[in-house]
């Protein structure tokens, strides 16, 4: 389909952006010999899994068991799930989805420890399990090396769960720190007698520098695919970086200074970063998405010289690109800059 | 399904609460000789959308001709999309459902009503348009009665519309200003010959004071049916009267007073108000939703006394509810507190 001819909103993404964003990212991770396993959660498409398989990741990231499920199903045989997975309806699955292909999963609790124990005792090869480790994010994770030792002892201990590693989620511009945090607990887990075989390390800001992180076996890029504002920044590269539009339709001009787009919170998502508003404006750069409601996009035109005529349509790079994926049903792919295929978001809305 | 056994995060409404909603504004606007014509973006499911005509509603208020079409395929015959409707494929679209339902619809310039104007020229009926009016909430609509008047003669001079009244989503606490905006404009019509025979206001917030704009001859109250934190914080009800909530697993307890929700922004929606956090947590109201990543909720332990364990499940009031509707493919609704049914969002993602 001509992009002339999609109805908006709607999302637009630039393969050619895309695919320089994968190979600069490979090539990075080829040159440091840091395998990557990119996490879904930014594009929740099977072609673009592949595709980053192709180039040469050793498997994906999924955060919810739903998405590795999609992601299964499109014949993706190697998925890690960063997460503590409770209750019997996930861990029935998740069982499930273990005979199906290479799984591996995260605990940073006994209870959670306790739940794998409980489902996968009798399983035919073990579940890995990789301790999740806070070093300093301050979300999920064990908070000392002790504790992760005493995690990964009991989960050692467990019939049908093997002790495979370390994960975390490192807080920015902290990598030295994060990089002894887990020197240390690998030293410590040495001498209880416990490998740390893996080490999976993870996020797109500072990905340029996730070689600094030594004891890392593994890194688990998400937004690098396709970037946003608040990548950038965070150092990211440049707007020209980002994949992902929001193609929107000026539907009012009721003021001088303001035009009013047809994408709003239910399209662009209400996440803030530091650059002023809701989103970049490619054809309007000093534009300011000053507010959005659920369908309204309100523009400030005031530092415009050039403004924008009712029915034009313009480009919207959003603050946080995950979210907005995952508003959509379908994204539409151009190679060309004038043709797009339309392609399901088929992990969109898995949230369980 | 019994409630317990629902996996999470997943939407839990509890219909009595939002029954007694419906019934109270219902009941105001029968009081008030108000007509209602609910705005179905909050809960976009056509359950809702027949209760709120049965009650006494006299038609339903989309945004987007998306959501239209999925409630007229549900059965709803009178439906207002108070949105400016631009290009081809929407015009399109747009004709087609006119043929099926009772429609109308606004514009705030000449672009959209030459648009309705080529595609209805030849409609066996008219079109009723309404003019949007900016009675400064600074979205959509004419600046002035002046503007009015003249789009209003454009309306009336095309063969396949009709002029049919104004249409107004007026700032909270300025309703005696809108109404004077309003009936400024109704009189000034009247000299110039036009008859503002529909006048269309909207707004949850201060829903309770709507008969105050006496020009109005229908309100399209949204939010009202489940009520959110930002509702209460704008003074409708409390934070009993909101019947959606998210229901969440605490993931995590990696610290003392920190607990993790398997809910993110990918479920709560990163919508701020001015209460802290993002979202009141029903069992631990002294709790805070700190921060959101996508699927982890940090919950701020340190005001609580009790606190939650991992495998622990919470009711989590979102600030914003009509976009967390917008991201879950199925919501269950209990009539009993224990047991409740799962029904597709039949008008999720609807965006064009």
């Amino acid at each position: 389909m001509k992009i002339e001819d999609l109805d908006t909103p709607c999302i637009l993404v630039d393969r050619r952006i895309a695919e320089a964003n994968l190979a600069r990212a490979q090539a990075y991770a080829d040159e440091h010999r840091l395998p990557l396993r990119p996490h879904i959660k930014t594009h929740k498409l099977p072609l673009f899994a592949h595709r980053q398989i192709e180039l040469g990741a050793i498997g994906i990231t999924c955060q919810k068991i739903g998405e590795a499920e999609v992601m299964a199903d499109a014949g993706i045989t190697d998925i890690f799930i960063p997460y503590n997975i409770l209750g019997r309806a996930k861990l029935q699955r998740l069982r499930v989805l273990h005979d199906r292909i290479t799984l591996s999963v995260t605990a940073d609790s006994e209870t959670t420890v306790a739940g794998y124990g409980g489902y996968f005792a009798d399983a035919g090869h073990p579940l890995p399990v990789l301790v999740e480790c806070d070093t300093g994010a301050g979300r999920c994770g064990v908070q000392s090396q002790q504790e992760a030792v005493a995690l990964a002892r009991s989960i050692a201990s467990r019939p049908g769960l093997r002790f495979d590693g370390l994960m975390t989620y490192p807080p920015r511009g902290q990598l030295a720190k994060v990089n002894e945090w887990l020197e240390t607990a690998k030293a410590e887990l040495a001498r209880a007698g416990l490998e740390a075989r893996r080490i999976s390390s993870g996020g797109s800001p500072e990905f340029y520098s996730a070689a600094e992180v030594t004891a890392a076996t593994e890194h688990r890029p998400g937004t690098y695919i396709y970037s946003d504002r608040m990548q950038v920044e965070h150092g990211l590269g440049s707007l020209s970086d980002c994949a992902l539009t929001v193609l929107a339709t000026v539907v009012s001009r009721p003021a001088p200074d303001r035009a009013v787009l047809d994408a709003g919170s239910k399209s662009l998502a209400a996440d803030r970063c530091s650059a002023p508003g809701h989103g970049h404006i490619v054809e309007y750069p000093e534009a300011v998405v000053a507010s959005l409601s659920e369908e309204h996009g309100v523009v400030d035109l005031s530092k415009c010289v050039r403004k924008p005529e009712v029915g034009e349509r313009v480009r919207v790079i959003p603050n946080h690109v995950c979210v907005v994926s995952n508003l959509f049903d379908v994204v539409h792919i151009s190679q060309d800059g004038e043709t797009a295929e339309a392609v399901k978001v088929a992990a969109r809305g898995r949230v369980r």
